[in-house]
C-alpha cells in the first residue's frame, strides 16, 4: 500500500473542507424540510436500459460487473446513475403505491459520470435534489415553489459567491419561434443554448445555416435571448418585439409568476432574473427552466439547473409530471475550496481540549470531557501528559480554540481561549463557550487568497 | 420506462422509513462529533489492487468500466469500495502530510459488495465507522475511547432493540493458545471464530483434526471460548483454567480496561461484556476486537464490529496503526423496518398543513407558512383550495398532526390537531407545536407486527 496516486476526477476533501460541505448540506437540509420535502435515496445501480434512454449521455455511464461474475449473471446491465433524476422517476413507478402524492422529496447523493476530468467536471460528484411530483396532474405554483425554495436555501448559505437564478420557460421561446415560423423550433432551441459560449455572430450564422432562420427571423431570435430582468418588464421587451403566439403569452404569464413568487428571497447575492437566453440542451423540459451561475466563476457553468418536465414517467396507464432543481454541490464547493476561498475555521468539532496534567488523571479528565458533551459541547482529553506547552500546540494545529486545565479538586478548573490567551475560572457543569464557536465555522477569504 | 424490477440486495426505504435512518444517522453524528471525530467521505472507487489485497473477499467487489473506455483507459482497474477501512488506509498515506495524528475520524458511508443477498447481507449498504489512527503509535487508552464512543451512541438510540457489545482481545486467545501449545495458533482462532455457528462437538472435532489440538487442549481452548462477563470477573476464571504466558496476561489487563471503560454506558438495554468467544476472521486485528448483536435477532450475526489494527497503513518508512468500529447501519436497520418494528411516526417532515380556502388566497397562506418556517416550524400548503375535509385528509394520510385554517384578517386563524380534533386560536408568529411534534419521531412497535 505504499503507493497512492490521487484519482482524476475523483475530488477528496480534507476535514476542514469536509466541514464546509457538511455545513452546506445540513442547511439545504433544514431549508428543504421546512418547506415540507421528505429525504429518500435510491440505490447507486440503475439497469442499463434505464440509464441509457437519453442517449447523448451513452459514453459516461459507469458500468458494473462482479470481479467473479460467473456463476451469477444476476448483476451484467447494471450501471451507476449519473444524476438524481432518471432514479427518482424509477423510484416514482416502484413505489407509486405507497407514496402520496403530489410527492415532495429531497435528496441529497452522490452520483458518477466517466467524463474527461475539468474544473466543474467531475466523474464523482454529490448532488442535491429537490422535485414534486404529481400523479396524472402538477398545479403550476409548484414551479414557484421549487424556485422559491432553493431562493431560500441560497440566502442561507451567506458565504457563497453571489448567485445569479436565472429562469425561462419553454413555452415562451417555442411560442416566440412558432411566432416567427421558424421550420425546425428544436434546431433554434438548441443553438440558443450555446449562445453564451459562441459569439454572437456565430450564433448567427448558425441559426441561419442550422435552424434555416431568415435575416430577420435571426435578429428576432437573438433580440429575444438578450433580453433580462429582475421583475415583469421582460415581457413588455419581448412584446415590443412584435410576435404573437398563445403559448408565447403562456409561457410569458407563467414566467412573471416565477419571478415574482421569488422576488422575496432575491438580493443583491442572490439575483432571481427572467433570462431568456436560458433554453437547456436536455429535450424533456416543457416548461419553466432554470440555470444558477455564480458571479466570477463562470468557467465553471450552472451549478444549479432544472424545469419542469411533463412526462417525468409513465407506466403506460398513469403519468408522473414533474418539476425539479438540482444543486450540484460539488460543482459548486470544490473550485471555492481547492482555491482556498472557503475553508472551516477548525479541522475537528471540538471546542475544548481537556490538558491531562499525568496519566493517572486520564478517569477525572475523562469525565470533565463528559460533563461537556453532556451539555453539546464538543471536547477531547489529551493524547498524553506531555508539557502543558506542547498540548497547547496539539489544540492550536487543530484549530481547537479552547484548553482545559484541571486544576485539583480544591483548586477548581481553569479554562484558556488559547487564541487570546484569557485565562479564567470554569466549571464543566456550567461553562459555555460563546456560541459562534460551539461549532465549526465556514471562514470566506476574499479572491485575493487566490492559489 | 414501464417496467420496474426492485434488484435483490439493493434495499430502498421508503420516506417514513428514511425518516428512522436519518434519525439514527443524525444521533451517531452528535456522538462522534461530541467526541471531536471529524467527518471524513472518501471517493466511492479505489484501484482494484488495493481492494485485492485481503483476498477472501475477492469474488465480492464490483468493477466499473465506462461504457466507452476505447479512447480512455484510465479508469479500468477501478473498483467500488466494499468497506470503509481500505480507503480509510489510502486516504491516510495520501494526505498524511496534511492530517494531523493522532485522526479521529468519523465516515458514514454507503459501500458495495457483490455478495449473495440474504437477511443481513447487501449489495449496497451503509457503514458508520470510527477510527483513530496514530503515526508510528497509538496509546492503548484509544481502544476504550472507541468502545465508550459506540457504546455512548447505542445509549443515545433507546428504540433499538438491546444490544449486545462484545469484546475480546487478541493477545488474550493467542496468549492462551500459546500457552497450551497449539502447533497452528491461527487455526485454532479461525475455528473459534466459527463456534457460535456449529455445535460443540463439531468445534471440538476441528479442533483436533485441523488445528491439531490434543484432547486437554482442546477442552481449554472450548473452555475458553465460553467465558463472559460484565466486568472483570471473566479474568479470574481465564485464570482458573491454569495457562500462563506474558501475551495473554497483557491481553487480559487490556480487555479489563475496555470492559471497565464502558461500564458508564453500560445499561439493560445496551449490554457491554468480555465474550472470549469473539475471533473476528479476518487476519489484520492485533489486539482488541468487538462484535455486536441484537436481541432477538441472532441470524442477522453482528451489527457493530472493529478492533485494534497496529498496521492499518504504511508507507514503507511510517506505519500507522488504528483502532475502529464499524456499525453496519443498513445491516441493523434494515430487518427492523422491513418487520414493521421501525417507522416514522409521518412521511413528511411538515408539522404543519396550511389549509387553502379559495385559490386567490395561496399568497396569504403563504406568507403564514413562511411565518412558521422562519420559527423552525416545517409546513406546507395545501395543493388545491378542495373541500376542508379531503384538505384534512390529505394531512392525515401524510401524518402531518396539525392543520392550520386562516379565517382573514379580522378574525384570527385558528390550529387544528387532527390527532384529537382540538381546534385553538392562533397566530403564526407565536404559536408552537408541542416540541415531541416538531420533527418526525421513531416509531417502535413491538414484535407483534412481526409480518
Amino acid at each position: 500500500m505504499s503507493r497512492v496516486t490521487p484519482l482524476s476526477g475523483f475530488p477528496e476533501l480534507l476535514p476542514s473542507q469536509r466541514i464546509v460541505e457538511l455545513a452546506v448540506i445540513d442547511q439545504l437540509r433544514s431549508t428543504f424540510e421546512l418547506h415540507g420535502f421528505a429525504s429518500v435515496e435510491t440505490r447507486a445501480a440503475e439497469p442499463l436500459d434505464q440509464l441509457l434512454r437519453k442517449g447523448e449521455i451513452d459514453k459516461e455511464v459507469y458500468v458494473l460487473r462482479r470481479l467473479q461474475a460467473g456463476n451469477d449473471p444476476g448483476d451484467s446491465g447494471l450501471g451507476l446513475h449519473y444524476d438524481l433524476t432518471v432514479p427518482l422517476a424509477r423510484y416514482v413507478l416502484e413505489h407509486a403505491g405507497k407514496l402520496d402524492f403530489p410527492f415532495r422529496r429531497y435528496q441529497i447523493q452522490k452520483a458518477w459520470r466517466g467524463e474527461r476530468p475539468q474544473e466543474g467536471r467531475y466523474r464523482e460528484f454529490t448532488q442535491a435534489d429537490i422535485d414534486v411530483i404529481g400523479r396524472d396532474h402538477l398545479a403550476f405554483h409548484h414551479d414557484v415553489e421549487v424556485a422559491r425554495v432553493m431562493a431560500e436555501a441560497f440566502s442561507a448559505l451567506p458565504f457563497l459567491p453571489p448567485l445569479r437564478l436565472q429562469i425561462n420557460n419553454r413555452k415562451l421561446i417555442e411560442g416566440f419561434y412558432r411566432g416567427i415560423g421558424a421550420p425546425d423550433i428544436g434546431a433554434v432551441m438548441r443553438i440558443i443554448d450555446k449562445v453564451d459560449k459562441v459569439s454572437t455572430d456565430v450564433a448567427a450564422k448558425m441559426l441561419a445555416d442550422d435552424a434555416g432562420l431568415a435575416p430577420d427571423q435571426v435578429e428576432r431570435c437573438l433580440a429575444l435571448a438578450a433580453i433580462r430582468s429582475p421583475d415583469r418588464s421582460f415581457a413588455d421587451q419581448v412584446l415590443a418585439l412584435g410576435v404573437r403566439h398563445p403559448m408565447l403569452d403562456e409561457g410569458i404569464a407563467e414566467l412573471i409568476t416565477v419571478v415574482e413568487g421569488c422576488a422575496r428571497f432575491a438580493s443583491a447575492r442572490v439575483v432571481v432574473e427572467a433570462d431568456l437566453r436560458i433554453a437547456r440542451g436536455l429535450d424533456y423540459y416543457t416548461g419553466t427552466v432554470f440555470e444558477t451561475r455564480m458571479t466570477g466563476l463562470d468557467q465553471v457553468g450552472s451549478v444549479c439547473s432544472g424545469g419542469r418536465y411533463d412526462q417525468l414517467a409513465s407506466d403506460g396507464r398513469t403519468t408522473y409530471p414533474g418539476v425539479g432543481i438540482s444543486l450540484g454541490i460539488t460543482r459548486m464547493l470544490v473550485p471555492l475550496l481547492s482555491r482556498g476561498w472557503l475553508d472551516g475555521s477548525r479541522s475537528v468539532p471540538s471546542v475544548v481540549l481537556v490538558a491531562l496534567p499525568d496519566d493517572a488523571s486520564r478517569p477525572a479528565c475523562d469525565a470533565i470531557a463528559d460533563a461537556l458533551r453532556a451539555r453539546g459541547i464538543a471536547a477531547e482529553v489529551s493524547e498524553s501528559a506531555a508539557k502543558y506547552g506542547r498540548q497547547i500546540r496539539y489544540a492550536e494545529r487543530r484549530g481547537i480554540p479552547f484548553v482545559w486545565f484541571p486544576m485539583g479538586r480544591e483548586n477548581g478548573d481553569e479554562v484558556k481561549d488559547i487564541r487570546h490567551g484569557d485565562q479564567v475560572p470554569a466549571d464543566p457543569a456550567t461553562w459555555r463557550p460563546p456560541t459562534i464557536d460551539l461549532r465549526p465555522q465556514v471562514i470566506a477569504r476574499t479572491g485575493e487568497d487566490d492559489q
